[in-house]
């Protein structure tokens, strides 16, 4: 996801597609039969879909999105108002639900952790289903539904796999299940941060905070978006072929909420760690100003009694006492050792 | 509740269940009958509840989740569909109720403290109702409806125990009643706190708010959604097979109402923990301060004055009178109470 | 109200009442007839209440909750349902209005302050409304209504009281009344508290202001559940035999609403204070730290200038100066003045 | 506007007035017909309202409440209900709009800044109107409409004034127009506080922002009522005798709508001028600590040099060098030279 | 926007137009025709309207609103209710679209920022549409529209313009895209501000970060309302000529709710910057602080012993000691390493 994007497109005519940038990436098209048939960058053009979809769903996976002309033939290929083709290039679009008596349209973000750069990232991701037709586009050049279509394949697989809509439900299900894992992976950074905080109190975190702050506000906005976009998935003008997937949604819908809930809670979290974190600021310039008030209130009287006896004074009688100084010493030291008791009594160390 | 267990799921299918972590714990099944007669751990498999629920209600309490095999057994007895089995098996669920012609399903925590380990505990508890069958499953290895039906059995209760929707209502009563005692310790525990901090003000209390903030949090989601799970009960499209319920779950809605305003009272009592803390922390820095100040304050100026008739000037001709070190020391005595005098009129102690 | 005692009840079958508890205390029913006559704890088993009522209305008025048995007598003897006997023993019940075809139900709190004491007292007052029967049952052994009866008696009152719901009115009208002298009396503590912070900096006066803050949550949770409950009382489906209070009650409710506003002014002026007493410990800190700051930045400089004079190298020509005692002292008081000038300068005195 | 009087009525009978306070003040009663005929304090007894109402509108225009006998005479001629009465002499009553078939009654807020003393001023004024009548009653000793009436008198009056519900809507209009005065006012001592605390970082202006904090709280409450008010107004069940009026009531929503969000950037602008209150604090602090610890930092050391030399130890060699005071003197100057430096790095000043 | 402004009415008759000022500026009248033709300036009064329009849309481009007699001729010309023409003229009137079965009128501002004075500015824009005419009134001497209509003269262009809605929307959707520009420079200001906070944390930024949620405030407050506005405008109550462009403004409504959305996280993100300023102002101190007592911490003691053998009592043993010197600084050299540890295991630097 990029937000910068986004305003580029201001000043351009609704539905006009910036080509010129096209020639940066890669995009791969992939087609899956429900039969298992798989052909990568088949030859769009020549292509038959009318004909492929009587033989059950018909999966159009579209990964990496740079290769603009190729994304807008596939786009005209499957029919897409210029308007949908618009909201799959522009990577920054919030997550959405639209649907007419043709088709669904689900736009979300597909959330995964780069461990190299630690990252949170979140790939846009745009699904449109038409009769037994589904598309995918993928944001990123890597295929993030490889280890569920594995699981599709799988003869022995529970999923009731004969109808795109089913599908449908499975990339958004498999894609919010992600979300899980990112809520796991903050909630460790969450944990780890409250570790040292506790174990080290002089250690600043404040960075660690408003890092786990700016992820926590960035998820915020996706998991509102979405939880918006399948309530409305799930209300009663949505028309689906067969109605029993409703109750699979409702599943996906109480994960979210989930999601979302969890989300609070990091949220309250964070804040008990910032307010964590200001505590430990100000009970390290505590023990320091004590350290300096001890060292000071013991010392100064101190200092001040061996400067009277270096005065010059002609008629200083005690100066002349044998036991002046050892007497001085003596009455230091009671000194010192009352005020440490006096320190001490207030609880100061 | 394991929350982190949840996201294990991510990449399954949905209804599959996770069969190899079931060997850990065990799972107790008991058959109670309204008419008083238990039966521990039997046979499911040849069990025949159609017979039985002629006999008035018919209890199956399942007691511990570990042992998944066994559960799913209970669940195909009393043809539990895949998604509810799920939701009995993930323990992180929130409160939730559902229901269809056929079933009533209502997933709430059992909430305790575990006092040995100073934890707030709340166990993951299903009800399932279907006809006069009630099925309930709880996290834990701990009866926690023990008590109540020892009240159950009791001949001159006052509960009118002829129906499963009645006994439905008493569970969750008692798991909410369970609330009540757990506001009760954390109100102790803000109270005991708050003592301390008006007692002991040098003590920073920092973690223990932290740790009453963290439990406010956690029971604040169970019961904002324990609330929006009852008010869904008590809605018109829910229809009992005896009407004169609604009465009764009224009753328990107004009770979790009265819970969650004690959660706001003890929310905004922890906010104000935090604002006595920090004025105490800032207190305790003034304080110390203000001892640092009133020792330089006083003994500064005073080595200067000794530190002057320390120099060793030829010519200092109050070094030779006979009354300049008394005159000197009286100087110092008389600047010292001016000095003592000033603080105090400012109020620093 | 004691919040503590709600949450005995957990475990008990619904309707139970504690009998145990009932030693403690008195209650002292009292019944008043629209004529003006009044009995003192009349025989209640012997009572006719159907024949009464012909005659006017009937208010049977219960003082103190403490006799169970007394108030299950009542209670019985007019037939209350036994959740809401629960609900008028159940002293930290929030406000809330009840109706069905029968009877209307009203439940909230007589604010007092407890002068002796300074405390905020809520009194748990339940009324009880059927055909031309009203029952009041209060908490505590003083009769709360007693001003309000007398004007009643008054043959000039004009308030038309030939009908109980006029008297229902009353009791809740006279009882919200009360809240504004509460709320006068928080205005006039959170301003007398406002002033000391405005002339005495110096005073931290963070335990008045956390009092005020937690008289107001308490008295918020009261209002808006009152505000809803009356709101609910002027919705079409409550049937009142003379509609014409519709408009009294209406004129309630703003009453209830301006008492709401009043709080979270209150709320507001409370945050200020809260404001108010951090800018004062900040601003003595301030002041310590400049006095410190001052003391040292004249006195250590001179010091070291005395300290160098009082070395004792062989070859120091100033010392053998015949000026060189007063031109270091002069010195050093030009020094000394221009650091207080500089000080003076930043404008720390 | 005076708060503390509502609470007065605590006990009294509902519709009673308190006579005994009317000696007081004085109450101008004025009455203006559409012919421009305007009679000062007429007698009310003999006046002939029906007959007059034929000719035009009638305008009653009440001024001071103080004279409630006077203010009760007028209240019967034009027969108000005894509840209207009470708020009209309820001078701290919040804003609210209320209808019948027969009559429409507004209550709002005059308000206006006394200059003298500094003070937000808020006149309560209550606006009845029932046919061709229109009757207003006004807080204080002043006329507020005078300038208002003298554009309705000027015959190139764009106002279409032959309907008494133009008249209504025009005093409503001319109302919240004052308003924007005040916000005005408001925001001009804002950004004048902000020129203070931006040009002046060692003031502290927490008083004047705690003062403007006062004025936005008391303004929201009036301005939210006053919205709510007009959102009911303008609700389809308030029937007016010409329906065109309702788009000037509509712009007077826009008006009242635009108010609210002035006062909500005001409230932001309060809380920023918080902060950077704190932020000025907090910075004043830390310059008389960086102070303190540069004057320490360079002569402490320096003074403890001084102090070894000062030692009378017989055998201290240095003592005797020929330059061993212009070698003690320049290291001293090269450590304070690098302690400056060391500072500066630091970038401390 | 000049928000001052505003409150100058007050007092006048609404719809009357303030004549005396409008001698100040200058006003720009422009007249397109589909066909591409353009009229600079055009005399307004003989002027056929209707015939223009047979020939396809035209609109009327009003630049610069100083001209008041010039504004209201096009006004009277075109038929505006007085209303309307007074919002025209009202520079600060908050975004609103109103609609009749005759007209549609759109307020809103476009945003941009003055890079020479570093401000954010927002111009007053109306749209009026009626039939086939479109009449916009924008603020300020640009004509901010002259990039998209050199693209709308385009013969290429995708835009299907044989409409004047949709080049009501044209306008609309090309104003909103300029949100997104300015979103993208407060981004970048927020960004630059963080960088400056992580890397000079010795330099505070409170100015910066309140000129950040200055302009957040300001244009959260434009965004909400436009969001409102288009809400309003998508309602099944508003017809269009051509249903097909509803779909166009629905993709507006996504982009500014776009917009709101990323505000909302700007609004995070301040939060957060002045969290991390307060955190860096704290540390600073801190820093200063340690300095400090490390300094003392060391030499206090130190001077101390120096002090001690500064003493000129007759029988010091030590004094006479021929290794006396050297032992005395042996001993402070160990005090000081011992010092120097320990502060260092404390992990003061």
């Amino acid at each position: 996801m990029d937000i910068g994007r986004f305003y580029k497109r201001a000043g351009q005519a609704p539905g006009e597609i910036l080509e010129k940038e096209s020639a940066a990436g890669v995009t791969d098209v992939r087609l899956i039969r429900q039969s298992g048939k798989i052909l990568d960058n088949p030859d769009i053009e020549s292509f038959n879909l009318k004909g492929e979809q009587k033989e059950g769903w018909i999966w159009i996976d579209v990964i990496g999105l740079s290769d603009i002309k190729k994304v807008k033939d596939v786009g005209e290929k499957i029919e897409l108002h210029s308007l949908i083709l618009e909201d799959i290039l522009n990577e920054g679009h919030l997550p959405k639900f639209e649907f007419s008596e043709d088709y669904k349209l689900f736009i979300l973000k597909y959330p995964y952790f780069d461990k190299e750069k630690d990252e949170l990232k979140l790939d846009h991701v745009v699904l449109y289903l038409k009769d037994n037709l589904i598309a995918t586009f993928q944001e990123g050049s890597e295929n993030h539904y490889e280890s569920m279509l594995k699981k599709l394949e799988n003869p022995q697989s529970t999923g009731k796999s004969t109808n795109a809509e089913y599908l449908f439900y499975r990339v958004i299900d498999f894609t919010i299940d992600q979300y899980f894992l990112i809520m796991e992976y903050l909630r460790n950074t969450i944990e780890s941060t409250e570790d040292i905080l506790m174990e080290e109190p002089n250690k600043n975190q404040i960075h660690v905070i408003q890092l786990i702050k700016k992820r926590i506000v960035i998820l915020r906005k996706q998991v509102n978006f979405l939880k918006a976009s399948l309530g409305k998935l799930l209300s009663k003008e949505v028309v689906f072929q067969d109605e029993s997937i409703r109750m699979y949604f409702t599943d996906v819908y109480d994960h979210i909420v989930h999601v979302a809930e969890m989300l609070e809670t990091a949220k309250d979290m964070q804040v008990a760690l910032l307010e964590l974190n200001i505590s430990n600021v100000n009970n390290s310039m505590n023990r320091v100003m004590k350290t300096l008030t001890i060292v000071a209130t013991i010392f100064i009287p101190l200092t001040f009694i061996a400067g009277i006896y270096g005065m010059n004074f002609k008629y200083m009688p005690e100066l002349g006492w044998e036991w002046g100084y050892p007497a001085i010493l003596s009455l230091m030291l009671i000194l010192a050792v009352f005020m440490v008791l006096y320190i001490r009594r207030k609880g100061w160390f």
